[in-house]
């Protein structure tokens, strides 16, 4: 820290990202990417369609929100672009919270969440999930907050139906209710649908998981128009040009090759399902997923153990050193070839074992 | 607005970006960017460099700062990466401002630097420019505020010597001066030079500009590493994957042809000095610019009435409605054959003048 840095900051403790180490042959299973690339067609499609770079990028993301909203079934004022929704959570911190309009989100979701309130100084409760790990609707009513919740949820994997959601919604009529959709395209149910009917929903999503854009930084929210406006007040306070025009040109490649986002999204499905299976066949807990990751833990080893001579054998999953979730490990879905050789790797841990 | 939106941003005003109208044949002249696109050599460097878009970016954004810690003589642990110098201008704000050390910047400057001040929160001073529209130093002496400079100055394109911005430094050694160096590369002496030796330095700079990624966005700081850091905890609390990987490969592309950024602001800069006297022969005063554009008014008619005029003519300047400048326009310099379009349009409507 210099002796500039103000003062206001001195405690903030930055979110810490999965681990991007260099290890030769890796089975990367920590960050909850796609294990596919964009199509062909997309990238073929963004090739063709990138205005010239010397130029600024479209400050309203025209054509991807126009894509976007067909396909939502929406209007494009219901839609802003961000640079990952990373950006996005942000700014619906900076917009919808303060000391009057303090946060409440899960204790255990995504880890962000908190970095974000500290930052922008906002309080916040953090409610316990259920000791099944659930989110139980009952617990979010007439809150007086602003509440964000992740369905499904990270890193349990679990989610919650939209009829749950719209529960929370009507019993928080007056507060902004943040729905972080990241992983809705793996068995989860969109709330956007619900946005006509709720002035108080922001539905969050991002390209970076079902659509292979994690590398590409393309996230969005949906909500009533005033709700959008709101956010764009801010976007145009720090970065007006958030987004650059590769990933616009891409982005909307994605969206033209929609029939590929969802054979991939089937394929991780299918995945899950083998690993989840061979997973329990081994011993093991697995929380039931609706995400392209699932959570599990052994009842022979920690999950730190596990965590650590997977490592050492070159597969990559991510442990949360956190009171409730330190058994667990939380494992992305690649591809069917990563899942075996996780699972041969995991097999051959338990069998030197004691 | 929502009713949901933040007190705190009720009286907030964002950033005004130049327009970006769709007008068949534009000579686009009015949000400085280079009428050249990034070379073939950096395009097909980035085409075969880029690392699958369905993994994160690298989120420190090493080739990119190894390559630009090469050209500029520093580490890289005096680099951040940004989505463009907006978000790292955004981040300087946030991280060395606040009640106690609040800011200072030129009454005629960026004009993003109110919003960014205001966004956050934090009391600011807008010192005037002299009447010849330079800035001195001595008005900086001793401000106890952190400093905000623009240099070359927008839209005015004056520069300071790296000699007068040491003094500034000097008699600011307890606060941060950030030196926003957007437009140096057409004539300005950059200060990165002096990180070494002022701790309390952060010079910023873009790509949009001299290197013809205004539509890829991507912007850098470079200071002392302990301001770098604190830059980074921000960075690492707002959105750690701030540069997508299609942007970081383009960067490199472009640093690795040197040449032909040279070579671009060579050319520019023959365009401005053609322009500027082609202008003076037509009676215009033209402020003496270090940049790529130009600050011009003429005694025959009016700021607004020369926009507006060029505008009909689909050529398209800026024009700020503001006091002290509105008599004046900011013309991007662009290629040889926009500026005689400029010029014989310039010319037209001189001519139909009564």
């Amino acid at each position: 820290m210099s002796r500039f840095f103000s003062d206001k900051y001195e405690t903030l403790v930055p979110y810490t990202p999965g681990e991007q180490p260099k290890i030769l042959n890796l089975t990367k299973l920590n960050t909850n990417e796609c294990p596919f690339p964009p199509s062909r067609k997309a990238l073929a499609f963004a090739a063709e369609h990138t205005r010239p770079l010397n130029l600024y990028s479209d400050i309203e993301g025209q054509d991807v929100r126009a894509a976007l909203a067909e396909l939502c079934g929406i209007g494009p004022e219901n839609l802003l672009l961000g640079n990952g929704s990373d950006e996005i959570l942000n700014f619906a911190f900076m917009a919808f919270c303060d000391e009057k309009k303090p946060a409440a989100f899960p204790d255990i979701s995504y880890g962000f969440y908190p970095v974000f309130a500290d930052l922008n100084r906002i309080p916040y409760t953090q409610i316990p999930l259920r000791p099944d790990f659930s989110i139980a609707p009952e617990d979010y009513f007439d809150l007086r907050r602003t509440i964000f919740i992740a369905n499904p949820n990270a890193p349990t994997g679990l989610a919650l139906t939209r009829e749950q959601v719209r529960e929370i919604l009507e019993r928080n009529r007056d507060s902004v209710v943040v729905i972080d959709e990241a992983y809705v395209d793996f068995g989860g149910e969109s709330c956007i649908p619900l946005i006509g009917a709720y002035d108080n929903l922001l539905v969050v999503q991002t390209f970076s998981k079902s659509r292979s854009m994690a590398g590409a930084r393309l996230g969005f929210a949906a909500g009533n128009a005033a709700l959008i406006a709101d956010l764009n007040t801010i976007k145009f306070s720090t970065n007006p040009y958030n987004v650059n025009s590769m990933t616009q040109a891409l982005g909307l490649g994605v969206l033209l090759d929609e029939e590929t986002t969802r054979a991939n999204c089937r394929t991780i499905m299918e995945n899950r399902a083998r690993t989840v299976e061979a997973l329990r066949a081994l011993g093991f807990t697995v929380l039931p997923s609706a995400a392209n990751f699932i959570f599990a833990k052994s009842d022979r080893i920690s999950g730190a153990e596990v965590y650590r001579r997977l490592r050492e054998r070159a597969v990559l999953i991510r442990h949360f050193d956190k009171e409730r979730i330190r058994d667990y490990n939380r494992i992305t879905i690649g591809t069917r070839e990563q899942m075996d050789i996780l699972l041969k790797n995991i097999r051959e841990i338990l069998e030197e074992l004691p």
